[in-house]
């Protein structure tokens, strides 16, 4: 016997809902500013990457961020037999997208050479094809004559750079030298390159993390073992493209990757104290304090080398909370740490002094 | 052959690190107030819980919570061949961990008989040993006397109440009278009644929403289904345990269980509008408007119900954002919606009303 | 004071690794034969869809599938600006990766046309170019001339259906009167059409159900909603090509969709069997008796309407087990239930005898 | 004006539904062997536990335990003031809820005694008042009189230990001459300790692992960090308390802790083999070959020191895959890899040969 299941509106049509989602980060600020979460570094099938235009729209609005850019290969055109270069497609496709969901589209490409140089990224530029030219000092000549900020590619690539160490070659001195080298990644894909660090301190150079995806962001940084891809993050004046570009060559910017920083200490600093809050000191027996230290990030903070009679170490988790046990002593004297997921030069990380809140 | 795997020190002893992490919430608040997160019904080994005490404190601080009852059943005692009645224990027990966790703790009861009238639990008592008598208005007479906060208990709970319907008898009219009832549970367990809602609200007492945990909450209450343990939002003008205790008499609550809120129209409202904002038109054709619409809060907002020119359903994902589109005229008039899960009464939704933020 | 951190070779480069994943799902059986996991409908930027080609065999291997067809529109060419039309490229380049990573590639195409007849694919096609002409009955006998499989596609979408409930018109009618049509989909995106259940039954055609996947098959079915893609079960005598084809045409499949599957009665009740196991009582008070219900696949199983002196309702987990605790009789008797999660007909489901293992 | 909202029935009462649910765990196998998942030591209030002892019963039926053993210490009574002394009581308590899930009850205490000798588990004892007395080699003999298999607990305890290396001492190697210590553990709670794989190898002894669990199992080893319990995995005859005492005394035992197995290598190389299979060739191009390798098991292998001509290193996810592309070569001779993961002593791990399955 078959039992009746289904009311009439059942039988006819079923649905299982789904809902596109924008996610918002809770990340460190600089006073002053707002911190424009971005990517600059990313593919379509206008060059290798195996996805529509609109699909980086699509994801950028999804993982929370303010600002992306498309950057497909100017020299490298695997697509070519079924796709006809169009240097200038990718933004004309997804640019309405952008519009529609109030993400900052920023135009560039990749200027693909072996090392050296490498690989750069022109950002804010206006158009490509007058950079499809041999010579190479021409195009970043005329990338920055229409403004473009020279990002230098994952510098330690080891299939251009087989031990994995960035260095500077002749061409990358020439370009700081004549002011048309802006940034270095720092992190790309799923590497990061200590030593660039210092290479951007020196030379007053701005510090990138981008995806280089080529694929799709939720396969490569899928949870758990990542919960956002990694990122840029510009500490602009107002969330504009305008803004954007300023902070930019201004060199105010911090990479994102996995659950660490990377930032100058000058960055470091503030960003730290933007989001570790202490509380006052709810318990105190005469001979240890105790009081609470909240992170209200989404990025974990993990502390270290802590002082005597206070605890060595202390993960803050993300959005949560820690309660601190130390001596009392520690109620007029700052409480040192390493921050070690907030790295400040190729051998540093962020230290930092904590004192609960005042009563 | 064998190859050396490892290093000296890990040769000899090596550990899988674990943390205790407390989780910070995001809930809506009320203009003036610090919105305390809390739990008023709970069991240990003292009656018929399976936990040792302080269970319930690490439980707690984990949670997010600022507050918790412990609230042994007086009467019921299943566990007295092994361990001897002893009504304060809990709390001695508790207490210390309590302390050292910032915790408040809230020293309560369950007054346990059949219906009518079911279970109370007399919160913000002292000692417990003066209520364990048989008179049942006597006992909550000294339950009063020490300044107890008396809740009904889940009023529709089946074993007691076999058809699901909770409803009022004359003890507690009586009770009402003489203004010895002061809370309701809405929400219990697993469980909800929404009739309490019309209750309480007719004869203005707080509405109330626990775990009753008699195992562990982390079982109880696991994701993905839950990602929290039902409990009341108790609007306090500062987090303590005075405060705490005023706000409650004075009925200032609300209850987030699953995905849902339940409160008062006038508290419903603000709570809405301090966790929705909506942005400012960032797309402008000349016949429809986007805007985005954003959630602080890790509980996702439910829109039904929009009108002609607009979606008719939105979610706007817990900590999470949604781009609308709509009609021009929303320039100037506002989009009206019902919450379908913020609860105002046993029959009605909140209702809101919607638009861009000027420009 | 900055501290040393990093070992020489963390210092010149890091790499947080990442590595594709297939997944084995554990589905139902039929006896003699193989359980292949099937999605028979898909596109790419070849026609409206998102990705490239290969992207849908790397989405099909991780997602643990055995057999994949791209069908790309022949009369919908979007993308033709930029894209110029070639109905076979999509293959040509999904091909070798197919080769490389052992799965079944069907060749196929989405012929598309307004209701009637709508949506259809031709599947198992050797080449499409033939298919592109206007005359729908001559565009399906050369596709069935190429020996071709052709399913009904999504028969009660609103755009071509707006009451959204299927229904045959002539030209389906004739069709399966000339043996030209083999399937229709019962599930397709996030839609079911209950009645397909019955439309099928009465004409010896496959159930089908496939995801349509325009966009990225990770972010369309993420969990925690989706733990998968819907996909047609086929049982096929081994995990072959031809294998597949022939149970195809022979009408040996079910689809899995959510939590859910859909079979004709013949296949779904061997398939119940194939997962859900008894094991011995192993408690028997006299009156009592206890035993394990034991789940070895990935579905869940939602049994309801249980006998007199035993569970009402019991939910079986994916990979799980519960204890069974029934009346002394149901060792003598069979306990009876209905199975709510596999879809017999449009308005029935599954009805299993369930009895402990021999002693 | 408020909208109507709820049927009748959820006007009235309202219920999220939970259901206990008990996990299939897919571990390695003996050939012959049945393999019984099992914790040989937690705690309860009884002692210094934080639980009731039906508790555990509970978290072991959810873990898809096949047994458990209680065993509260002896000498350490610091719930005393609150629950008079009672060695039996857990037992008494715990069984009947062991028999209504089908749990294997292991008896058991811990004799808790400073360093050297330590803390040692008696399990399988019938009663523990005649245990406890002061002489610790009186203590153990009545142990062994009832037939106790008798179990060093974390050798390497810092706070026993505090350079945390494992060390016999007289007392130790008196037990062993006896023949009146039967296994050691490896891990506990979050610890292992790498020598006890030789110390155990010497003395033909078992090798244990268990979560020692004083709180609540799903709080310490929750997930992602955790999917799992540590715990010992013994290779019965059958599914009985008597096979399961046999086996340990016959030594046949591993420990699964996170993602790792510690197995003696006559035990380790049987396992590899019963969960991790290959394919036959699916793809030969005359050069180099392609097959699958499936891992049915819930514990991934991590494959480390690949030969010339094949992947370095492979991880084959928890029931999940990996192609292998590989130097034709290896049609006829055997792949050699680290199991980096299966730790079959206290410097090595195991070393498999792994060949495509016949045509």
């Amino acid at each position: 016997m078959k039992i009746k299941l289904f009311t009439l509106s059942l039988l006819l049509l079923g649905t299982m809902s789904l809902q596109a989602q924008r996610r918002m980060l809770s990340v460190p600020e600089l006073p002053g500013y707002v911190t424009l979460k971005c990517d600059f570094h990313s593919h379509t099938v206008f060059s290798d990457g195996n996805v529509w235009p609109t699909q980086r729209i699509g994801e950028a609005w999804r993982d929370g961020l303010d600002a992306i850019s498309i950057t497909d290969h100017i020299e490298y055109q695997p697509r070519k037999q079924y796709i006809p270069t169009d240097h200038n497609a990718a933004w004309k496709i997804a640019g309405p997208t952008a519009t529609d969901y109030n993400i900052i589209l920023v135009k560039g490409t990749e200027i693909t050479r072996s090392m050296p140089p490498g690989h750069l990224n022109a950002l804010f530029i206006t158009e490509t094809d007058s950079l499809d030219k041999e010579d190479f000092m021409k195009v970043i000549e005329a990338a920055v004559e229409q403004g473009a900020f020279i990002q230098w590619n994952h510098p330690g690539w080891k299939r251009q750079q087989p031990d994995g160490i960035p260095r500077m070659y002749d061409v990358h001195r020439e370009l700081i030298a004549k002011g048309w080298l802006h940034g270095i990644e720092y992190y790309n894909d799923v590497e990061y390159y200590p030593l660039v660090m210092d290479m951007c301190h020196d030379n007053k150079l701005a510090v990138m993390g981008n995806s280089d995806i080529h694929g799709v962001i939720s396969e490569q940084y899928a949870a758990p073992e990542y919960s956002h891809r990694p990122m840029t993050l510009v500490f602009a004046r107002e969330r504009t493209h305008e803004s954007l570009k300023e902070a930019m060559f201004a060199g105010r910017t911090a990479v994102w990757y996995g659950d660490n920083l990377a930032a100058f200490e000058e960055f470091a600093a503030p960003m730290f104290k933007s989001v570790v809050k202490a509380g006052k000191v709810f318990k105190d027996n005469g001979k240890t304090i105790r009081f609470e230290l909240a992170n209200s990030s989404d990025i974990p903070m993990k502390l270290s080398g802590g002082p005597e009679g206070a605890p060595a170490a202390l993960t803050i988790p993300a959005r949560g909370m820690v309660v601190v046990s130390a001596d009392r002593k520690y109620l007029t004297e700052p409480l040192t740490y390493s921050v070690d997921n907030i790295i400040t030069g190729s051998n540093s990380v962020l230290q930092v002094e904590i004192s609960p809140a005042a009563q």
